[in-house]
């Protein structure tokens, strides 16, 4: 790893240093190509910082189990949440939606006593409207993603991580929910018992996607919920293999910073499951799944780098709280100083 | 005819005054019934003024060729012009779309590339988003329409002329068009050779038509393009026969006053067509396709009441320009006078 910036991070000041990032002034090589695997909010956030980095030598593998259909369009909340953080676009202070977006479209919906429970934004609806549009004209979501991106000036891939439709369903103490059903109408409230992924038998990553990881140089799980976001893409069949043979550095960035998500139910699902909501219990549940070599702590759970590293799992503790474009390049480059740290590329 | 209210309509003072309206105070008898013919803005506004008048006892059929799929999703025009129209939420300004609509989804469209030649607001997306849901949920036209204009209190029938697709299909200098590329994109400028009406051969009347129909004490032509909007009405198989056979009066509100269309492209379509630009013309036209009682001509057209009773229809001539709610009131409460002087009910 570089090492040259040697800016201390200010907030590394409790727990083991042997870990602690002096923040990387990691000069990405020419050749090099990133995969990322992003669920909604927190994996934008990054996938943003990845993206300023590396421009088209990007690739952000997308969660495509929160995806529904509403109004009668195929929506899809993390893909998008994904496609407007990269574009700029999103809405500052939600982290998902378009900036300055309005709800005119849902206020006539109320009107007709049509579902308003899923607040679809006027701006928004273009996407859908399109997305469907596009589909019904016989393209595959990877192929809709792909120009839509490409219209938003976006020359990073953005990928579905698979074409075949996989549907998040939620057992909850209240039934089975689909998953915006529970995440947005019940608003995670309802005690979860577990998750199901319908379609994950017959579905499989997109070409794209296993073209992306052939020339990756590493692969980067950004922090995202990782039963809710990354499990859909870890659990797809011929993914978590492909993964595992991958012979780069893997990397992941912890969403629980000092017990708590930074955004979303990751803690209290997590709790709900009978797992301690820690930065520790991320990495353990995702290399039960995948090969996982490195991980990033926030300051707050530098404690746990030890742990982390009786994992076999290089720990690397950095301020991971992304408030503004700088921090999210920062953290990108930190996490991408550590995969080649781990294996040079 | 009643006429106890005896306000002498300033602007009548030109012409044979035999004929001219003193404003009527006519009284709906509680059990008639009222079937008006209607296209976009000048039919809305008359329907509206009816409306006001007769509440449920109005049934308003409404032309469907203007009808398009855009964005993936069936629009239509008229019927929404009316249903706003009759809803009090319409464009004061435009009288189609919705009464302070924005465009936010056009404009991200635009952003896409996506088309953006014809723009719906975002409120009005709402309409035609749980139109095509209800649609592809197996409810034809009349039953959407029913929903929609049920949910937005409107007591009135608002039932599309048929509920099998008919497409105006325009023949221009420039080729055959679609409507609303004829309409919105290229704004009319094309000259008019033709039109043709797709799908008509296999179309019908709804039931809810013919139904309306049997009940009607009167059947009014809103002053609607008598090309673009009442001939797909008039030509649809078996209506114009059924028209014929009505017992009721029929009467019809001219759409040119002075030689000029109050809105919309029926002035030009007719000079291209070789038809003089006059509410004669439309008098005769309307007189072509079915039984015409009475006609309605603006005061500017006092001079033409002599002519359209020589063609055996009973003239009025009254102020048509419907400026407000009660000029819209007025003129339906004149129309209704015309037609119970004519056969009373």
């Amino acid at each position: 790893m570089n090492d040259e910036s040697g800016a201390m991070n200010a907030r590394a000041d409790s727990g083991d240093s042997s870990f602690i990032v002096h923040h990387s002034s990691f000069i990405l090589h020419p050749s090099s190509f990133i995969v990322a695997l992003a669920g909604g909010v927190g994996g934008a956030k990054l996938a943003y910082g990845l993206y300023r980095l590396l421009g088209e030598r990007l690739a952000v593998v997308v969660n495509t189990g929160d995806d529904c259909e509403h109004w009668g369009l195929t929506v899809c909340p993390d893909l998008d949440t994904v496609m407007y953080n990269l574009a700029g676009i999103n809405n500052p202070e939600f982290g998902w939606g378009l900036a300055g977006e309005t709800q005119r479209a849902l206020a006539m919906m109320q009107r007709y006593g049509g579902e308003s429970w899923f607040g679809l934004g006027d701006g928004d609806l273009a996407t859908h409207l399109l997305r469907t549009q596009r589909l019904r004209a016989g393209l595959n979501l990877t192929g809709v993603m792909f120009e839509l991106r490409t219209a938003l000036g976006i020359t990073a891939d953005l990928l579905p991580m698979s074409d075949q439709p996989v549907r998040t369903v939620v057992h909850t103490d209240e039934g089975v929910l689909p998953f915006q059903r529970y995440f947005v109408q019940r608003r995670c409230q309802p005690r979860l018992l577990g998750l199901e992924f319908d379609g994950m038998e017959g579905a499989q990553p997109s070409p794209q996607v296993l073209a992306a990881l052939d020339q990756a140089s590493a692969v980067v799980l950004c922090p995202s919920n990782p039963y809710l976001s990354l499990d859909p893409i870890l659990l797809l069949p011929g993914l978590a293999q492909r993964l595992r043979a991958f012979a780069g550095p893997v990397v992941a960035v912890s969403p629980i910073v000092g017990g708590q998500a930074i955004k979303g139910p990751a803690a209290k699902i997590m709790a709900e499951l009978g797992v301690e909501a820690s930065a520790l219990a991320v990495a353990k549940h995702i290399a039960g799944r995948i090969r996982l070599d490195g991980f990033v702590l926030d300051t707050v759970d530098a404690g746990l780098a030890d742990a982390v590293a009786a994992l076999g799992i290089t720990p690397l503790v950095t301020d991971t709280i992304m408030r503004d474009a700088a921090s999210k390049e920062r953290l990108a480059r930190d996490v991408l100083g550590l995969a080649e740290k781990i294996k040079p590329f």
